[in-house]
């Protein structure tokens, strides 16, 4: 296939949707970003690249931070992780906090915002700090993206904390219940900074080769994690990567793909490739509007699906 | 690969697991099946059949023919069926009102109870009548399983409906709503005889098999939908179809699939083949606990899993 | 006090008040009623009665029957009751599901529909049918209001039947709950028929006179119910009398009352007297708003309440 | 009325019930309490007093307190106030955030552990600092029980502030929805120092006075608050005064009452007197065993009651 072509076709059908979607607004950091933007970037296993749009602007990772978290976290704890977080679709929106008290603190998975701040909860109790930890996970992406210049925006993490009274309500409501090990307001900080990682979508696109190929880097030969924690990690992506709206992307797109509210998505398609894309504008459930419109083109024209 | 080895090994392995679970007992006509039984059945698309266990015993589908009457009724209404019900997993058991209150009427997915029985009224309004419904429900699984000889068991259905109270207040709420188009009761009954359908694992497989192959039966080159709408109900039974362990399934097991209470779980394994297991102990969940431990296995010693 | 000049005082300032709310219109036959009208009537333990405006005309009474039901059910039951209808304010909408499901099918209180209807479905069990049951509740309103001309309105509840969906769903989920005797649609058109009395202010006061006064009408000399009883039904009416606003008419009015989307509120003044008033116009908790506002007027000008 | 000798007989009939319940063991400081402990104290407004048992002995008054800080917020803010908390019973327990996240931050009433945070919030911000409010606090609790000992356990307290996740989750939550002004952590600190109060039953009982009287103390003459918001003040303790057992203390008892986890109970007779009961073993709503039957018994015994 022509993937550059495929691309170029997308850019082009994708412009009328750009001015469309609303951007992040509820911490000026994201607020500022320009609307009408837009990248996108295949990786593919030979290490062959194929970009269209702004493909080397940086902007936040955001929740997309999480499928990183998750795996870190999955490859220290195995099965004892499914104590702390569930691996289940949750029904309700992503910050919810009646699920997480009708559960007793279980966060229903470790994308909503919940459950991703048990699992920095949880790398803290295993990196035993929390200064740590936060190097812990810089290195991880830099790693798995071979790319050591990855760095994430203070200014986006200080502004989130300061209007992050749910997140740590969350953090606290999880406390009450007994399942939460380290201090509220460091660890709900420490999310926040992995939550503002600064990315392209080339970089991006790179960092999700692993989870494409059974957990090892094709390029460069190096073993993340195992073919099974690959394959749950992508399941978890394809069942829970879209908040409120994960089942409408399966129905929709069909890839295994994670989004965050800056306006990225990180997906693959196992065995073939990885794929980043970026557009500030969200829809109604906080994924990027073109964003999704765009790998929904992708599969209708490649026929590329995981089903 | 050897298909009937690795059968052999599965059914060796899951033995233990038989007398665990819990037979459906909330009808008489379910609560009679002896528990410690199995079958399962893998169908190629060059006609080969690899069978173990009793593989030719007919049980209740029950849940299983929500994936053929969704089909069905994708096919009718193509999009404007998303007004009806939605296509996200539920995150609640299978048959609450609490959701259905809260999302005023419009069932979640068409794989929970409420949503299947509006998936029902919406073709009886297409057919005319029930008993046309039926028929064509009925009429729709022959062709696809390529067997005339298809039917449902009345006594199952008429036991089901003495104790159908909540499923009809499910639907008396959705009236309420404005969101049903035919009688309650009548509805409810025909969605009734479409569970009480009889296969055993070898029909079932080879029913599933135009699923796994977009759409077209790739033995008798029968189109019965088109590859975007596969693409769709794949989609579906991979977020949606174990009710609230389905985050689970996809996780552990990672293949598209619909379970039933009856015992049963239908599967496809996209461009690959179709699958079908049997054995009537369920989990906490109401899915097969042997059934769903069989597919694990298969998809780990096989390989073979979407992600 | 000049009982007639507070009431004169409270005609002439609630006059404004008549165009506001929403008259009830869910239902053709409580549609067509007139906004703009009021009436108001105490009756005192002497047999004297003070009025002003419509006071001798009809209107529907619909939820205060269940102020009826309810003292009719816990003499018949006593402490036995409790086991079918619980006693706390329910919080939510008088017709919610959500709360009936969560409490398996044990309506909160006999004030909400659910609990309503299940007090009806006990009446029936009492009475053996539904004819005998709809017989006796007249007769009961008949023999407290002292005037054997009380009927129902068969148009009203024949119209409730035809709109009845919510509450037949109600019904049919205490069924699912093994927590209902008797036949689903013939004890919700019973329910409907007691809802459809019809009297006026003059009627409705004087039948609540024996709840003013410890179970015994001081006209006639007539024992209904004992004075504990009697205590508990007023205390009902304070805590659950008025669907979701029952704490604000507490706060506000300080009286045990029982309102009905007719426009109607029965209340009583604990052995003082007791009062009805009514105004079609309805508030957005579906209270009469003009009546609410004439019961704060009538409590701040003569002091009279029950704190 | 011989009120000694009705209280002599409620403490001889209560003794079986002292070793029921359960002492409040959420905090060390409360867990220590022994449990057969009893008192009762009624004050009436010539200032004789009538008690039994440990009626001098000091408990915590915990939610209690409540009473009196939503006299002084009612008294400051007047209906400004109903902005921040409503007046309805809320259905749910005393503690949950479900309801205030499906409310958008705003508590259903000053009762509730959120309400009452809520109303220690607008104090603070009345009162300028935590401190200042704290001791206007103290000294409004020493003014209406005419005693300028009364103080408060700050061992109690501190222990509160270990354990109160919950309560900063809550906070944390009406912050989140722009609706908390100061500070979280001092805040809920205030809040635990003023449940923390320690006061017996002769003082608590005495305190009470001035709301059985409609905000003047009788015997000192001196006036607190109008009428009307003594009026208010007694509705809110009888539709919401008992957690989610509100329901069922005014069916039962009839009579405005507070109660706290210390096992204290408040109660007024409007017009008659004030009482104050005292058991720490506590049912399964959070409210006194003993003291609830104990109000039940002198409600039956003198016919006093509000209904």
């Amino acid at each position: 296939m022509n993937f550059q072509k495929i691309l170029d076709e997308i850019y082009a059908e994708i412009q009328p949707e750009l001015s469309r979607g609303k951007v992040a607004d509820y911490i000026p950091a994201l607020a500022e970003v320009k609307r009408e933007q837009f990248a996108m970037t295949l990786t593919l296993p030979d290490g062959s690249v194929y970009s269209v749009g702004e493909s080397t602007k940086p902007f936040s990772i955001q929740s997309i931070s999480k499928a990183f978290t998750f795996t870190m976290a999955l490859d220290i704890y195995s099965k004892a992780l499914y104590e702390r977080v569930g691996v289940e679709p949750s029904g309700n929106p992503f910050n919810s906090l009646v699920q997480l008290e009708y559960e007793h603190g279980k966060p229903r998975n470790p994308f909503i915002n919940a459950g991703a701040i048990a699992i920095t909860d949880a790398l803290i109790t295993h990196y035993r700090d929390e200064y740590k930890t936060l190097e812990a996970v810089i290195g991880f992406v830099r790693r798995i993206s071979d790319n050591p210049e990855i760095s994430f925006d203070s200014i986006v993490a200080n502004s989130e904390m300061e209007h992050g009274d749910r997140n740590l309500a969350l953090a606290r409501l999880m406390k009450s219940f007994g399942k939460f090990e380290n201090d509220v307001q460091q660890t709900v900080m420490t999310y926040f900074k992995h939550c503002a990682i600064t990315m392209n979508t080339e970089e991006l696109s790179r960092a999700m080769l692993f989870l494409a190929f059974g957990g090892t880097d094709p390029i460069s030969g190096k073993q993340f994690i195992t073919p099974a924690q690959a394959k749950r990690i992508n399941a978890m992506m394809l069942t829970c990567g879209h908040y409120d709206a994960s089942g409408e992307f399966a129905f929709h797109v069909g890839l295994p793909a994670k989004s965050g509210v800056g306006g990225g998505i990180a997906a693959t398609v196992p065995g073939v490739m990885s794929i980043a894309v970026w557009s500030p504008g969200l829809n109604q459930y906080g994924n990027s509007h073109a964003g999704t419109l765009a790998l929904e083109l992708f599969t209708t024209k490649t026929g590329l699906s995981i089903f």
